[in-house]
């Protein structure tokens, strides 16, 4: 086992880094170019507060699918686990993310899970909140919140782009209104998606939201619990299962900890009990997942005992 | 959080049993009837090798599904990770564990993973031997040695029983056969994979597979690792994201162990660097889970800690 | 043989009327409700100009699907057939009418045919016109010239209530559209798209839009033909393999000529050189045919030696 | 128009001929190479019994799917419409014709129609016989005599050629088993179905299957009616919507005649009340469909006269 230092995560880094010349960068995000493709960071928070970083840890990112952790958080808050399961699956599926085919075709018109647009869509449709205005504020200050940081903040532009994209899930939405699975309002569902898709944050921040998952759901600031324990169970099982798209089988085997990425080459990483990780590395593969950033958590586990499914249960 | 003692177990037993109520017993399977409904039985011993029993605990069942795990670890062994996922996938799938459609509707025509059916066979038609015989010989072989049982055997009646049903496996693994997927003898493959699934055995027998996972693969004769712990957590891994079916994703919630069964009311648990479990109890759910025996993996998951996405990682 | 005089088609409606008992009326329909279950209406023209008419064949109901043979014609007039087709498909589908697993299971992302919902809202979308209110207009000044008769006109209700149960036509159009098969504006393209469907319609006009069909695409006017032949044996060709939604397969069996229908109860049919027939029977089966109406389309076949697959290729 | 005359037909050859360029020979029939590719041969029979021939109309080739058409046939003569549509549909689907998900994806198990493989083995179960040689037997005298040629019998290279190439077809036929579609013996359901694909005709004998079908069931040596009308004009109408494999469609619209096809390059067409047409062109498009053969047909229509769906029904 190696010891977890700045020197090492360095080190880690520079090993990872040609991984990025397999992967593309996602050119339908604001300022997302050719430049943006061999960066790469990481920031690990241990349990006991340490913090390391290493490579560009301060490169900005919109959230994108990561968001759909913080989404199904504050759903399971609001509604308890049986009305948010009750509108969405807890199955991990062989396909990708924005499937629609899936709503289709199957007993139930059920998303798969939370961690799908479909079933994201559906689950941020339940963070309460009088007005949408609101209900994104909500989800930004409790970002704010675990990650202690107050200057976080949606890109306009991001939004705009997410808009201007939205055909697939515009039709994913509307699917679901027809089966009567999205009840509320579309365009303001669709909204607060988007809005939470592009909140911008570094890998400082994505490893605090992992140390959040992986200490018991205590506020940075406070330290009181914000999220129930059996709920964070919820979230990092679900991340385990269903986190890294169509390939979430894949780093259950070679990383063996909850994992939950997005196609802007971030990912969060949570080892119950031990730390919190945030990697981003913008180059993706086609599934949706970092190649760089892929290749640096699988080592992290690989050279820290990570993997859960070791002989210590992933303690060393 | 209870300490684990066999009182407490034979409490968890009775709570447990009416659950059976829900499920049915599978009577395709030789003298499986109504009067082993509310059969239901359990085994634990801990890496420490205690043991504790509780219920019909000797209450002796074919392995059914729960082969598929003793297939794996023997072609990992004989062929490496990279040969074995070069035939079979590595991710779940949100379909039920005999689909067809998935070997056709998607680009490749691998099967999704070795814990479903096609995947299965696939697999075992990997173990390796010089004739059929030889091959189910190395099979019942290892598995008398890590559960450190002499007596394991195949029942004649279950096996025949197996032939007589298997027109859908049949059906999976000429499909596989006419894509290339498959490449050796369809009968021979599927008579090997019938009678991996005949052998009989009890609560005792399967805690001791769920062991030898939790505990380095160490044989219990000799205390020698017979397979390498990096085989052993892809098996894990697996059993995690696909061992309960198309439930998989709900016990990874609600136990948080890697676990697979058997539509004989089967279940082997695995708890790394903690126990192995052993549960029988032949009422089974529309998705092939033993319905009682869920219910009490669930809750020796939450009354003595083995959530692995818990803050402590599993570990209390 | 039967001969076809109006006293035969009053027999031929009394004997199908019965058959309204096994349907239901689409209530999502303005003004569509109990009391119109068992009304059933038939008018047919002949090519030398007969007309016949029977029960309530002045009942007017919305065209629904049935103008999805009217959209095609105006396409093919505007873009030709290989851009038409180069846009949808023209093979038909065992599925139903509105789905979506379609758009995205198979290699292509082209609707099957232009007689599903997805297909019909890709190819009105091809109609011309300078902006969206000139091109209804077209299509309804086209529908008045080959009905020859300048009261037909949209009802507000029906489109108020197509938009309002619109949710899975918007899932089909932004999913074509995030695809790149639907290029247009999505909200233009569904509004033309409803209101065509909201055309009010009898009998009498349905079969003029059949005669039209079947007798060289000439205006009852001035005689001229409109629409080209080729054109002409398109539309009819595709509404032989796919007209009568999920029942296409058992309609071409049992009547044997061009049929299509529209969940209003509407259908048109067809039969080449020999006369259009337009009926009227709110009561539909779960495929959304109408089910005295299609008793009724396979009695004149049978009595009238409609069926093309005859002997003598539907000449008597 | 243009008046059918063998001179005619040869040049009607000649100008289809090059089509054969774009497909491939099937390479797993025996005696199936590249010096076969850009044969290409037309048989003619009009109601009026004149025949007429051009190119290789001599050229035999296996049945294969084309078999299909005789089977249902038999099939409803011995059971009736309404058993064979029990167990097999009769609506179209856009999906290939071996295809096994279809089987597996919607509420019913039944084969979409009897044109593709899962429908024709369920289908030719249903023929009557005392053992399966007299089944076998029992097709072959029929398809003897109405071709009235004696000579037509099964190539045994042919059908080992299908057996050792069987694996897909066991998949179905298998599966349909574990569904209980199929209740007779599997294997010898396929025997059956490989013998019958095995039958090794030429251009003539295929034009006689169709005036068969065009001319009301007649045997050419008593002239006699050996199939009543309505069985008849099923097979015709699933020809139409189903019988070139997964471009029906297309030919419904281009050709506008029931034809079915074979991956020999075979291809019966019937024009009800005119004549049968029989085309061998052993190229094959990836559909399934002779290139330089569909071209033929194609072309025929057109010169002819010979769509159902043009003015005067397809009688010129």
């Amino acid at each position: 086992m190696i010891e977890l230092t700045t020197s090492y995560l360095e080190e880690a880094i520079e090993d990872s880094r040609p991984f990025a010349a397999s992967g593309n960068v996602n050119m339908n995000l604001p300022n997302f170019d050719e430049t943006m493709k061999d960066r790469l960071g990481v920031s690990v928070i241990t349990t006991d507060l340490e913090c390391y970083s290493a490579g560009e840890h301060r490169q900005f990112v919109p959230m994108q699918s990561t968001s759909k952790v913080i989404g199904l958080m504050l759903a399971l808050q609001d509604f308890g686990k049986e009305r948010v399961f009750n509108a969405v699956g807890m199955e991990p599926m062989g396909d990708f993310f924005n499937s629609i085919s899936q709503l289709e075709s199957y007993d139930t018109t059920k998303p798969f899970n939370p961690m799908i647009n479909a079933g994201a869509i559906a689950v941020s449709a339940m963070i309460k909140g009088q007005s949408p205005e609101n209900r994104f504020n909500r989800y930004l200050e409790f970002l704010r919140e675990i990650t202690d940081n107050e200057k976080l903040d949606m890109s306009e532009d991001v939004y705009e782009a997410e808009r201007a994209n939205g055909s697939r899930n515009r039709a994913l939405a509307y699917f679901m209104h027809s089966t009567g699975t999205l009840v509320t309002d579309v365009e303001e569902a669709l909204d607060l998606y988007y809005r939470m898709n592009s909140v911008m944050m570094c890998c400082d921040d994505f490893a605090r939201v992992g140390l959040f998952l992986a200490r018991g759901g205590r506020s940075p600031r406070s330290n009181e619990r914000l999220i129930p324990s059996n709920h964070l169970r919820t979230v990092k099982a679900i991340m385990m299962t269903s986190g890294m798209y169509n390939s979430s089988g894949h780093y259950a085997v070679e990383a063996g900890f909850p994992c939950k990425s997005g196609v802007s080459g971030s990912i969060i990483g949570a080892i119950p009990g031990r730390m919190g990780i945030g990697v981003v590395g913008p180059a993706i593969d086609e599934k949706g997942n970092s190649t760089a950033g892929g290749a640096l958590i699988k080592k992290l586990a690989q050279d820290l005992g990570l993997n859960m499914f070791g002989e210590n249960g992933g303690t060393g």
